[in-house]
């Protein structure tokens, strides 16, 4: 059995990793960690465990964290960087879902995220932790930054278009909805019930960190520089993200091509499901899962490719995420544990 | 393994029997059937089981359920029994979701229902599946009428104090509050998303069916006659019931005498959690699980029991205790496949 | 023009009557006070109001505010109780939205809130705001104690069924559901979407303070002391109060016959809506106005009635009930800017 | 006053004009057409109007409409231009809602509709119902195209932009988020609560015809032919659409700038607030009013405008559209009865 910590287990995030690894055939919870509910059952602090899970709440002990061999590190951007070298010296492997660890250029990094990395060797190390990409080096990692939810969502979305050779790497546009959980926890008045349902609005337009992470991943695609426009928005639901993803062709293509190229980039990936001309992702689909389902259209009257992939931001976007790339490091059936369907209802 | 079909597998209760016995260890899920959907891919009626499940719907054909060992129908009322006396003759155990095979007296469900009952001798030896109540009869039935929502939910809730001797049997009121999903996936302008969302409201106040389920049930449990007011609500939420229920108290009682009762009746059973003292069910804390919760206040001003119970309506109330049944039935642990915590997100 | 000023004017309640004012043919919005938004214009606050109330929010100017007619006193409770002297002194007539003014006996305001009353000279005279039961009262009242949105709701259900000598009161149950605009704007975890949607809960089970409103109330309507049981439960909507009142009938009567009792008990009232035999009240058909709608069933089989009542809780239930108080106040035809529909969607 | 009829009164845009019209100080409704619901009390229909408009829902009756000033057709594409000939010959006023007289060019219509138009003469002399742009014309008009949900939102944010010269008209993007009022009241699975609830999803990819509308009148602001990529979204919302709209720039322009642009525009236009640089439009914000919110952001690394418009799809992209076309027709202030502040709430 992987002994397991998870830091920063009672956020949204942490909690989704919890739910998960407690019924994680090949894991034992060693470790919830949390500086706010330290000593407190976590079913106290989420009463869906009670009878399921029976750990209380702790205050990161790194010498107690020393014997586990995984640390799942669910904490702000900044507070999981402080901590993270310590556990790769003890010798354990470490899933970031931060963003610290997502960047090959520590200079991106610094400028989106406004701050001087503490750990630049570990960066250098550090493997983007998006199996569909990079399942060889995930292999091997000690230390894996977790890609964010709406880049999940979007780079898959994108990637083979631009790695076809068929895309134009200008004017591509991301515009993305996420339910509320992308937010976390905390409080604030945006998130209060009475201002949330019922609204729909954009937010950080331009300047969201998560414009970097996508822009890394599609450059590479593309084998040139590609800067995008992409658009957050908030939308009344708690799980999924859509990103509806707009690419100009560079020769004429229609839609079923599409799709093949697409089926083709994407074989053998359980957690892909391209949909067929004609279909169209929804997130209710997903919510509960760690599927992208990826649908597009071709309008032919512009040489455009629209498509539409959705995930559960906290799902496939964080939490299942991590698990699928645990699996890997471990040696598992990356299905381990996050095979299942989603809810739906 | 048990061989399985389901029989209106593309209803709400259908679909979340669907998403359980999928995921089962112990079953191989052999018949998905549906009148509508005959012959198209269940991924195509319900997007997230593309990649799990590769099974078509398919019309109901009696030699193929024969080579089953259980069969779920989760049918209409009516067309159900016209159905399980065949599959019965075949050698299957049945779990009927319908009203059906739910009463000790015929006469109750035919004054209720407004129908005569086709399958008397089978309704005989049919077996109410609350395993919480008729654990042993459950072992060795052959068909077992499943229990509604809203009476799982009122019953568990209110068995343990009308069994105790302190509760007074008149002047018993069950209020309870209903998601939507409950309704089922039928057209209805009542459950249109415009109409329903923002919206409360009560309904079939002092006729709605499960009334009668309920009284048989709690009569037992006092030993004499119960008569209550059931009144149904329709919240703007999918999953989740919530029975708040009043009793009067013969003696003085304190809360924590009354958790006491209900921990020791209750003892030893999973998937009841009795709240203690000052906490009280939320339908969050049991959606997607099989957990029932139940709290309780009581208002020492007028000697009453105030207690509420908490159950996810197609899981507790339909899809979930019908595994646990068939767990019973077939000599497995009774939570296999559906020890899990709920969504809480 | 009547020139009002509204304390506490950005939390809900006072939102809403700013939104309701504004459109006042008859009134003259003076002031707009904020402790925490002082100086900022309403329409950053609440971005719905651009072009419409070229206002700033300012602190409290006792000076300044003698010059209005009627304040609307939007604040905590204990905090308007401080404030309320001094306008009344200055010859303001007020309208408060605390629980502060509601209670003929001092010593129940003291036992259920905890604290002494600061004022219990202007508690004598104050007027309970119930315009369909005290509107002779109200028309030269200096003071209005505006009812709470629970009581609101659950006395104007009750009412003419206790007053007509066939209800028993005791076994009386309001079984009660609200919106979460209820709980007002100030963080809370319990008030996150992603804890609220998808959620049901009871909550103060057996100690909330509108119970004591309700009894007071209702004891003078049945000519004795009445003691009930009152359960609030919060449901994932912003607007609606539905209550679901139960009461033993000491004669056999038909749901016609109630429903009879009741539209004579309430002849000629524009906001009461008693519905037909066989039609219940739903809170969309009441957000968004000062509308009160009833509807009942009596349960032959227990000589019982099961009372529907439904509210906006943050119009009938808080600023339209004051607009409808001052406008009787003001000598004005008491429909006069609250007379509109509901929203409906 | 002015004599009005609302044929189709019973469908989500028709029930809004009657409850906008209800109260408009300056009309008399006096006919509320529906062929699914003739006799019936529109309070029946539609419970909010109880005690508020007591009139029944009738027949169409070409006679008895021909006393009034102006009607509202509120039906199906194709069912209302049959209607609108008599009408219009009987000396009425005709604001239409359907999309059958919202076209320069009987071609796009016939192409984009899949039919030919049955009153090719009246298309001719028929004015596009969109005040901001049209403002003269409507005045004198005999009939109005009264514009489309989505289209209104996506011209008036892309209008100022084109017409000002600055833009590049190809690689317009306009992605759509619509709340589910928008597709109606009939019945259908996609509209059922459960399948809403918690779910997003893009439809009609490259083929809504609002996009030939948007694109009419984009090109007449261009001084070109604009081809656009037009993506609609459903989100779970009863009311609202957010335009997410992307153009590029000829020339380096911060936002500020275009900021003071879009107010020089639309100077004195009170249904259209130009948001402040660094604030973005809401739904909550224009919910339940007539207003449209315009913000933007210039992504000066592409030289690229975002411009986030919003607006209530049933009242400003519906009801309250044709209320404004009508006052203009009949030379009343344009803001009457529609000036209000949105819900929020």
């Amino acid at each position: 059995m992987i002994k397991a910590a998870i830091l920063g287990a009672t956020g949204y995030a942490g909690i989704e990793l919890t739910r998960i690894l407690s019924a994680h055939p090949e894991v034992k919870l060693e470790i919830l960690g949390s500086q706010s509910f330290d000593g407190q059952p976590i079913s106290e602090v989420y009463g869906n465990f009670e009878h399921v899970l029976d750990m209380n709440c702790e205050k990161l002990d790194i010498d107690k964290a020393a014997q586990c061999d995984v640390a799942f590190t669910a904490l702000p951007h900044g507070a999981s960087k402080d901590v993270i070298p310590s556990l790769i010296e003890k010798g354990l492997k470490v899933i970031d879902l931060s963003g610290d660890f997502r960047y090959d250029d520590i200079k991106v990094y610094e400028k989106w995220y406004g701050q001087e990395h503490s750990a630049p060797e570990l960066l250098k190390e550090s493997v983007y932790g998006l199996p569909e990409l990079y399942r060889d080096r995930i292999k091997d990692a000690r230390l894996i930054g977790n890609p964010g939810c709406y880049t999940t969502c979007s780079i898959l979305g994108a990637y083979p278009l631009l790695a076809s050779g068929i895309a134009k790497s200008d004017n591509i546009i991301v515009d993305a909805k996420s339910g509320v959980t992308g937010a976390g926890r905390g409080l604030g008045l945006a998130y209060h019930f009475c201002e949330c349902t019922e609204n729909t609005k954009a937010y950080k337009v331009a300047t969201h960190r998560h414009t970097s992470e996508i822009e890394q991943e599609l450059s590479k695609a593309a084998g040139e520089e590609v800067i995008i426009s992409f658009t957050p928005h908030l939308i009344p639901q708690k799980r999924g993200i859509l990103s509806t993803i707009y690419i100009n062709l560079n020769k004429k293509c229609e839609t079923e091509e599409l799709v093949e190229l697409y089926k083709e980039f994407y074989k053998g990936e359980y957690f892909i499901r391209v949909k067929e001309a004609g279909k169209l992702p929804e997130t209710k689909h997903v919510a509960g899962s760690n599927f992208v389902d990826i649908g597009m259209v071709v309008d032919t009257r512009l040489n455009r490719a629209v498509i539409v992939s959705a995930i559960d931001n906290i799902y496939k976007g964080a939490a299942g995420q991590a698990v699928q790339n645990m699996n890997i490091m471990f040696g598992l059936d990356e299905k381990t544990g996050i095979a299942n369907a989603g809810f739906y209802l």
